[in-house]
């Protein structure tokens, strides 16, 4: 079943990739009506999976993620739909273009993954973001949603299943698998599925990434840091570490670990954004350099630095330079975004240039770190990968590239180093 | 024991990252000097490796591959670490430029992967190549060679610690491991290790990717295959099919199977290709409706069309159209490098959109699939993987990238989205 599933996506994902812009934007313009035409079905389901959460007494939070009536969601998940059609398109651009000689013509081109298995937990719109990233992309997705959307999760499937009988996109390139499958055998299925994205706790993605072969795009833990220096302006410290800790706990990209410099900490000055941290209810974990019997103050456990607290928690050391901070962060970051707040420029090159992260900041709040915010209309997720798409990933993170060589019967064996005596020109043409 | 080394690697990779260019290329500019000072202690320890090998009884063309001292391979070998200390520089090219509102700004810069582990059997000059390539990509290597070479790796292995010694880039940044530390081990470090590289026989590649959850770069199969479409100038297609097929078998960019369009075959003009492959000594296993008893016709097994014979042996079937040459291709290649042999333009560009390989030909011999005829100076491998580097793999197959933020005190809750009422201007800037 899961093979058949699989296999149906390849075969999808391979007429997907040959359509052009126009066809798979006009598809994603059609899904985005045809969602707004059912939108009284969509926000009924949503309803009844409201009510089951609420009987099995889900949280607070999880329940505010279900549900796609307020605060204009499900409209702005439809507008996000067509942003993402409306960008350019990231298939067959030519990155590389060289003569190796007379009428042998060498292009590298953007081209697609492949077939693409996403997996995620509650929040429905995740479909629409995904469904468009993945048609624009020209990605085949089979998409696998928490059993807390159930019903949403089918409501909206039936929408973009009729839709896309009438579009130039093959039906099984987007497959909605419910509950009853097994993610374990699609897991599987490394013949047909070229990239796993999970989306979701951290034993999610920890759990898949321990069970396929196939590559894993996202991150586990998002550990962020902070490093205020001894020539930091202490308000911006303040207003940028309180922003990065409290905006939104939960995020992966909140701040999770403070180092200062140890000459803010031997005049006093910390004291201001350990205050400013106290007021907007936050508890210092401190290394003991740093503790003080305080209200909100906790003496730091070793284990701290290596925490994702997700919570109004926050570890907190000083180092004694730069090159100790750097040090600490790339041992104990999740290599996911760290920032250094100063105001010397030569100081912030030097943490910009050495830390080992997917984005490093200067004098800015770590929450920037999202698709929408960088420019990329939606993300599929955040990657600490070090290879291929790293930190947000919108289209440019789901297209790879492949080489098209155009010749006249050129043989090998003609050239140098294969027996010939030809020289290859590698003349470099202009894109 | 293996968690050490990869984490001093890890340790030399965070500072070799930081140096400039010309720190790098100096570095293999001595690293040359210093091979080239010890030319006759490194053939020394060659012949000894060679004799090995012939008590050993170890097959021909194993032992032609581990001797350095003939046709001017040490000096090409030398030559080949100027050649990459002479290329552009692959790190902190700016990708992409944009202004997310006033006075925060964010750039994507190449960055190295991190740490490379390169695990290779007999050519010994690949010590040199990957040595030059990691260096100058700003990546650490932990290089672990086969056991008929130890002689020659372990004297090249000593002028190149003694050499770093005297440049900026740090010493741990290559290691080189003899025979007696386990890989296992190694393959276990995906803290410190960011990338396997494994260069050798397909059992060797299955076995590294069998074995560990760290990303693996290459291929065990290359399994690549020519289609000569109706509109075939057959002349090309007799020097194209010969060239791959012969010029080197045990190449992976070595054809293993070839599709002729029906029409060929029913008015017999495919015969005119199978008598120069059979001139040329190569045995062609027929699919069914080919098979004729004749010499060197086989009749092919289903699994001859998924092998890799690494022989003068091609498997041959024949389809009806493109779309079929296509599918078939896409089911059983090994994603790694097809062609079609065709004058008609429009049944070219179906085959070159359509096919979903690394590399993808029109009139042009397999055989040029390799990072010296692509103009990369020298590789690392050929990669089949659909994420990161696909086909040859020079210096830009090493890097990544990552997103710095700059900013003056931004914090995300002023923003709409994150509480806020600001909205971003995403102003795209010159690169």
């Amino acid at each position: 079943m899961s093979k058949a599933i699989a296999q149906q996506a390849h075969l999808a994902s391979t007429v997907l990739k040959t359509l052009s812009d126009e066809q798979r934007s006009l598809a994603l313009y059609q899904i985005k009506q045809g969602l707004e035409a059912a939108k009284e079905d969509i926000l009924a389901a949503n309803r009844k999976d409201m009510e089951l959460a609420e009987t099995n007494k889900l949280s607070a939070s999880l329940i505010k993620r279900l549900d796609l009536s307020k605060n204009g969601k499900f409209d702005s998940m439809c507008d996000g739909v067509l942003d993402v059609s409306n960008l350019e398109d990231p298939l067959n651009r030519v990155t590389l273009a060289t003569e190796l000689d007379d009428g042998l013509t060498l292009t590298r081109l953007t081209c697609p993954v492949g077939v693409l298995l996403i997996i995620f937990e509650s929040r429905p719109e995740v479909i629409a973001n995904i469904t468009a990233l993945a048609i624009k992309s020209g990605n085949a997705a089979i998409l696998k949603g928490g059993k807390e959307s159930l019903h949403t999760f089918q409501a909206m499937a039936k929408v973009i299943n009729k839709v896309l009988e009438d579009t130039a996109v093959p039906q099984n390139a987007i497959q909605l698998i419910s509950t009853r499958e097994e993610v374990g055998d699609l897991l599987k299925q490394d013949k047909y599925i070229d990239l796993v994205i999970p989306r979701g706790s951290n034993e999610l993605v920890r759990n898949i990434k321990e069970n396929t072969k196939i590559p894993v795009l996202g991150h586990a833990d998002g550990i962020c840091s902070i490093y205020v220096d001894k020539a930091a302006d202490l308000a911006k410290a303040c207003r940028i570490i309180v922003d990065a800790k409290t905006n939104y706990p939960a995020g992966c990209n909140a701040v999770e670990t403070v180092l200062f410099h140890s000459q803010l900490v031997q005049d006093g000055s910390h004291e201001k954004v350990l205050q400013a941290l106290r007021e907007a209810g936050v508890t210092c974990h401190l290394s003991s350099e740093l503790f003080k019997d305080q209200p909100q103050s906790v003496l730091a456990q070793e284990s701290d630095f290596s925490r994702e607290f997700l919570s109004l928690d926050v570890a907190v050391k000083s180092v004694a330079t730069v090159e100790e901070a750097i040090l600490h962060i790339n041992e104990h970051s999740s290599k996911h975004t760290d920032c250094i707040v100063t105001e010397d420029k030569a100081t912030a090159e030097k943490f910009l240039a050495g830390i080992d992260s997917a984005g490093v900041y200067w004098n800015c709040s770590t929450r920037f770190a999202d698709g929408f915010r960088y420019g990329f209309g939606t993300e599929v997720g955040i990657s600490t990968n070090k290879i291929h798409a790293r930190g947000p990933v919108g289209l440019e993170g789901l297209v790879c590239y492949y080489y098209q060589l155009r010749g006249n019967g050129q043989v090998a064996g003609d050239y140098k180093g294969a027996g010939g005596t030809r020289v290859f020109k590698h003349k470099k043409l202009n894109i």
